[in-house]
């Protein structure tokens, strides 16, 4: 039994299901068993464009995927104002559920998609994918090493990307009635996500959104950014953008050493990914030049990103269905934790980007 | 009279008069032609040390300095708050000013420093170096071409570096009477100047510094930082501190391409230098990869950015001392945008953070 993979069912054919379902085919310990579309023939040529196995089932609506005794998993990459109906019936008919992010509109919501887990006894992790690259394990390991990089104290995280027209116009993201939250929701949960990382997900004390964020005629957000203040003295800032040129940096600098890389969300290569530390530099004598560079480091990455983030969740299903375990806690906390962020960003901007304060 | 470099006095001892010394020798049209300080024996001490000409001249006052009529510029590194009186007094007796960075303390001080220097039709030139380094010509190309670089819409910079025990306690850019403006004149001046060096000099609309900046017990500035608001929806950030490793990192993203460089203010190589700029990059179809990486650049810097520096200075004051011009104007508006955004900065704190709207 240790063998047979976590079957998966695939709720919508969004464009970024087709990355996260090669990636359940490549994950060792998963397969994609169904797709399920509100049209069966989308679903069916979904499957036939994607490569799927055969034997997947094709189904005209995600109730009757839902119904499949055969499914162990659901990944739901619905807009996210469906999540919240979709996840909490995915978990009531006892699926595990991988869910885009951000996995809800609010904390709020967020909380009722977590019950429904909690109830069920399954399994919940959003499909943030950068935190399952090896790359990001090797700098944790970098970021905890108290000799080389000191103790954190602020971090610079940007993802912006130039949306095309049609985008603008058409794109789930910047629809109030289905991807609310706009940039923030979309690009800026990864800004919020690397400074939580960064800082061993210790929550900020308080929130200020920077000012004039920009919004489009419906009034989701197209670009903002905010500051977060620890108790400690710790500064991160994050900006995010569907207005600028693709760019994707993440800077932590601790006391002693600093880590940084451009691609920290899509490494530029698929199989391998790079990043620098530099650990107490210092300059020559008249001050023209670094005595100690910077350093990089590339690791290699056998298996992509997507494909570790689908392992390391299927594995921990595997774990509930073979072994009984119970549910991990540790990423739907990081998740909430990013959420709560995402809703104490909206709150300060609503407040006259006024400083909120996190209540974890 | 065409090879007759500028002769320059320089008025105290300080650390960084050894790099910027050197700097006028190695300038093809400037030459050091004294060096003052309160005591003759440090003065005497610094032009042996230092490899001066034998002809330096030696003064035990700064007075004497400027009474010598045989020098045409005074390079000034003294602490910020001795500028007003001693800049002043420079211009008065008609030497040309190259001043350390900050210029004031504010700028309603900058302003007197100014008059005196238009009152006695003298150059003024701040002291800071990267910009006159020739990779900052080559990045403004990217900058001001609109295929590539598009309009810009954000810039983010960061200057930091540990202090040690001993800078913190005795170094005077921590002491309120000496450099009052701590990590704020000191490490912030570059990163406000990269803001308004990308953004063509263009003042922001206001400036919100960012909540709980560290002070030391004489209420110094230890860290801090701010956003920046243009009319046009353009934002930029920096980040300025004594208490973490050393980064300088610079990034700006327009519509269409991304400038970035992580030794924007001390070039890692004294005579080479790089930056990446990344134009119109995108994704792979399942967005596992970018199809355009940055691409690095290296300019070759055959004279080091500083000694450009005095180079670029003495030119202007050829060309008045030998063709009767009018002191150009283009530098001290920058020094005078740059202070102008320092003093917003600190109004910005004084209003508990609130937006200080910038009046040029």
């Amino acid at each position: 039994m240790a063998d047979i993979p976590i079957r998966f069912g695939i709720i919508g054919c969004a464009e970024i299901a087709r990355k996260v379902s090669r990636a359940i085919q490549l994950a060792p310990n998963a397969t994609v068993s169904a797709v399920a579309s509100r049209s069966f023939d989308k679903a069916a040529n979904f499957a036939k464009a994607n490569g799927f196995p055969p034997d997947t089932k094709i189904y005209g609506s995600y109730e009757s995927l839902l119904d499949d005794p055969d499914i162990d998993a659901v990944y739901l990459p619905l807009p996210t104002s469906l999540h919240l109906k979709w996840a909490v019936l995915t978990a009531q008919k006892k699926k595990h559920l991988l869910t885009e992010k951000p996995v809800a509109l609010s904390v709020a919501e967020f909380d009722q998609i977590l019950k429904a887990c909690e109830e069920n006894g399954v399994q919940i992790m959003d499909g943030t994918m950068w935190v399952h690259n090896p790359r990001t394990h090797k700098m944790k390991q970098f970021l905890n090493d108290k000799e080389q990089f000191g103790q954190l104290r602020t971090v610079n995280s940007c993802f912006t990307f130039l949306a095309d027209p049609d985008f603008l116009k058409n794109d789930i993201r910047v629809k109030p009635d289905l991807d609310a939250l706009g940039a923030l929701g979309d690009a800026g949960w990864y800004g919020i996500r690397s400074i939580l990382w960064a800082a061993d997900y210790e929550l900020p004390k308080t929130v200020t959104a920077f000012r004039n964020p920009v919004l489009n005629e419906a009034g989701v957000l197209l670009e903002c950014g905010a500051s977060l203040l620890w108790a400690d003295g710790k500064i991160a800032t994050f900006h995010c953008s569907f207005l600028s040129n693709l760019t994707m940096n993440l800077t932590a600098i601790g006391t002693l050493g600093t880590l940084h890389l451009t691609d920290f969300i899509i490494p530029y290569q698929e199989h391998q990914a790079s990043y620098t530390t530099s650990a107490k530099p210092g300059f020559n004598e008249l001050v023209t030049g670094w005595v100690q560079l910077p350093s990089e480091h590339t690791v290699t990455v056998d298996l992509p990103q997507e494909a570790c983030m689908v392992r390391e969740f299927a594995s921990l299903v595997a774990n509930i269905k073979k072994n009984g375990a119970q549910p991990d806690k540790k990423w739907p906390t990081i998740s909430r934790k990013t959420q709560l962020v995402l809703d104490a960003v909206k709150a300060s901007m609503e407040k006259g980007f006024q400083p909120v304060e996190i209540v974890g």
